[in-house]
């Protein structure tokens, strides 16, 4: 298999020339245009996410409703011509429309699309949010990037754990919404499975908003057991996390042992072993 | 002692060949037609579950409430014919009527048939929700299944100091509860002591539904103070629960027996049994 | 000083004989008449709490209101009754009567008197419950005592770091009140500082009843903060006592040094070196 | 570079007599003098923020609002006379006035000056609560500092994965508030997309006002979703904080200093130096 290095190297000499300033410039952020770029298209997210934001204000569209609409469709113009850009400078422009930025872009020219046959829609554009991720690459904020895998790996090593009480916690709301189906029944708001299980689920994760609550002793001496009982294994996926964590942090032991005394566990940063002075 | 190699052997060759077959494919997930059979009942499963909550919604049991009454009986029916072949197959049948599992098959179907008497109980179907639990058996999730025996044995690990910090919560709720029962009284919603332990509760296992809430002055501070206990002593169970599965999850106990004295738990650094002095 | 063994002997000889089994029968739970006194004890403790809880329901009280007036003042003439023959029988009445259970049997009697002057107190009398703290001494459940013991010294080791994290909490609430009392006002509900602090304590500890709620554009931006705030703090304790208990329940290695290897960190079960084999 | 002591110093012998007397007294907490200036300007800290809270109450201002009146610029007057005094006898008024306690001193009095202008504003004073942090040194309660400078360590070293969870709540909100927005309609309450970002935060910080709450089945099923959520990536910061803290609380480097190369860092168990192996 090719390095990396090979491949990028390959991709430009292939490329015409106009096709690798173009990429330089919108897909990295290592030169001053290329920054430049980034940044005022940081800038235009955010005024456009602004616009979604204020057109769902009925007095601001009432008020500036067309104002609002033409700068949705500049926005959307815009990002449309940028997607094209980058499907045109790209060395490989499926792999691109796949990633995971490639489809935040595109679903983020989609909805205004749409919204001329489907009103409503254009409020999905919110998701032109998700663009700002990139941020992290602008500001080379290469520590974040490394925090969040670790964050990621930690969750990612815990996940059979946290799907096995997922899947607990599941059974059991089904279970107790409908006990209390039974217990309180429609006249005090359950009044079917499905709500009495949103109940539950408003219940256990204590949220509480008490639009449903509990009328009968009954009812609430057994909605007292599941707040308890949501109270307490709360527990259960921070412990999980917090010890993967612990181990996916604490990580940063040399593997490297000493060739005089065979002893292990020196430091990543250590020259010489620290029980008998003999060089690493 | 035998082994329940041995008992299995012995329960396959006294049993009838279409007994034995039967088992394989009721009980065990290993054959094709075995895997069939559990993946068949776990749609009938869902679809059952599904059925029970449809009819407790008014407006589909007002629109197809005959049908649903149908295939709940359908579904009963069938699971009733299973519950008997499982009876029929297995080596002792007590043994399965009284395991985890036999229990579940049996609360499974009872309550259609106490519905014939008893109007309401069929919601309790829904305990077929647990039945699901198979599913771990057919997809080889063995990988699961120690997932959720690593929490269930730090979970029993802690049992006497959960026991111990839900004794503390309960004699606090009752001396909250009835101290906010003088201090409010039923004029603002606490009529009684038990309804008032029950807000204790909802105060604090932070759900806060705001069905009752303190209306005084002096009713206000004190659950503040009954607030910040609340918010703060969720740490206690979470330290207890993150502590043992820490412990249970990385115990690197080795494996090795000592020759001379039998023992175990030896660490895994140790080169000499700790109890008798010979060599591992 | 002497020895608690040596007083205790002391105790008994300079005891009449009638204090001395007295002495046994109600402080004790070694003997047949001392657990049974205690069992007693425990089912006139639960059933007299039991009592004031029915009396505060108005159901109750109106039809059976003397019955359980007359059960009221039996339980707590019998407790009278037991705690002045505890005075007698035990050998330092003074300190039995300043201890932690001396003051509860008191302070379990006095609101029915209390209550002759000011109707209403009798409710107080549910502070019973905490006698029933007597049960781990008769069910001899000396583990839970030592689990309960070593959570009390694992929030005990971090008490210094809880208090400065609630005083920061109480600085934060007060302020965060102040701000909305400002930015919010009277007219939509938050009438005073000290109830809009009242809010903040129910908004940072996420209890949230809804009561009184932010109705302005910047008072919800505002409160967003706050919750955000109160979501993530919790954060702060739990990981104080988790830390606290992770190093208070791992103490169990054994400070025994090989007298051969001069090795550490043996177990405390270890009775020969698991490195070089030497008897410790 | 001098350091502090001979600063001090020279501070010292730079400054008239009275200057000197005066810097004892008002900064420090070592002599009597000193000690009670504090004791008493914290008395007047606590009675000034009572007497905000007290003013903010409608029916005390009805009946003592002169009173309150006077009282609040009676401590107005005297803080801003200790602020000039601290001005005067301080070594660098400036750097006095840039730090903490000198911006909190000076916010502790502006509030009144402007509410001459700008009714309403005087409400501001509780920051003045802030001025109370001046305890921990009259208290001498070094030890306390220190806690608190422990769990500021700890929060400063996970600062990074700390805003990168926020940052993913803050992404996450911002979509689930706006598609609860298309789903559920402003007739639900969700009148704008702000709006339904802050159900959002309400929902996933588990606080549940109910102020909003979804209506349709489809915004049921979601928001259970977002509460679940909201439920489990509490772990998150619970994970990285408890983590922090073990490492913070735990760090049991040694003192020593490696007598060739000045390094230091070293584990309390080496013997020689790791970076240039000589003997420790």
């Amino acid at each position: 298999m090719k390095s990396q290095q090979d491949d990028y190297q390959e991709k430009r000499s292939t490329h015409a020339p106009w096709r690798a300033r173009l990429h330089e410039v919108i897909f990295e952020a290592d030169t001053p245009a290329g920054k430049g770029f980034d940044v005022v298209l940081i800038g235009c997210i955010l005024i456009s996410v602004m616009t979604v934001m204020l057109d769902s204000i009925d007095l601001f569209r009432a008020q500036h409703g067309i104002l609002l609409y033409r700068i949705e469709w500049i926005f959307t113009l815009l990002f449309t011509g940028e997607y094209i850009l980058r499907l045109l400078c790209v060395g490989r422009p499926l792999k691109y429309a796949i990633s995971f930025y490639g489809v935040i872009d595109l679903l983020a020219i989609i909805p205004t699309y749409v919204s001329l046959f489907l009103p409503g829609t254009q409020y999905l554009l919110v998701i032109r949010i998700l663009r700002i991720l990139r941020i992290f690459r602008v500001l080379k904020l290469a520590t974040y990037l490394g925090e969040a895998n670790l964050l990621a790996k930690a969750l990612q090593a815990s996940r059979r754990k946290i799907f096995v009480f997922l899947f607990t916690v599941f059974t059991l709301v089904v279970i107790f919404g409908s006990l209390m189906y039974v217990i309180e029944g429609g006249e005090n708001g359950f009044t079917s499975i499905p709500r009495s299980i949103y109940w539950a689920i408003v219940t256990m994760t204590t949220v509480g908003y008490g639009d449903i609550s509990p009328q009968t002793i009954v009812g609430q001496a057994f909605s007292s057991i599941v707040m308890i009982l949501g109270y307490g294994i709360i527990a259960v996926p921070t412990g999980i996390v917090t010890v993967e964590m612990s181990q996916t942090f604490s990580r940063k032991v040399s593997t490297q042992t000493c060739l005089q005394c065979s002893a292990e566990g020196h430091d990543t940063d250590a020259r010489y072993c620290k029980f008998c002075g003999a060089e690493l």
